[in-house]
């Protein structure tokens, strides 16, 4: 058993209203030097076998339905170390 | 200026309904093969310079800001190829 992750994460052109608001608290909560905050989605699929076709279908999957190409970028990656 | 990642999942224990739901989805979207989906959230802080109290204190964020401890894991780890 394999774990494909996706990461989707909003364009860097696109306002993200709820990363800004973390970023807005951690000086109020004492943290210093964070200069910015993006909040995204994390997937993790589990495959039975890491495949060329199996990652292309995961592409398929991100491209459709985790993410909007609209106003997000996704990235998938096999994670070595599942358990 | 360094990025780094904090991924929130819920943990193996506890239910997650968004991730159930895609995982309905997908036999009926004409995708096989994928025999569970977790969803969880990204978070990319954006900081000067990486070093051990930085690591420190966005390992305290997340533990206090970004995630719910009694529910949730978490992983901090720097981006090295950060645009």
């Amino acid at each position: 058993m394999a774990r494909v992750v996706v990461d989707v994460m909003l364009k860097p052109e696109i306002l993200d209203p709820q990363g800004k608001a973390v970023q807005g608290a951690l000086p109020r909560l004492g943290f210093e030097g964070i200069s910015d905050v993006r909040q995204g989605k994390r997937f993790e699929l589990e495959v039975g076998e890491v495949t060329e076709a199996r990652l292309a279908e995961v592409r398929t999957i991100a491209e459709t339905l985790l993410s909007n190409p609209v106003i997000e970028d996704f990235e998938v990656h096999v994670e070595e170390n599942a358990q």
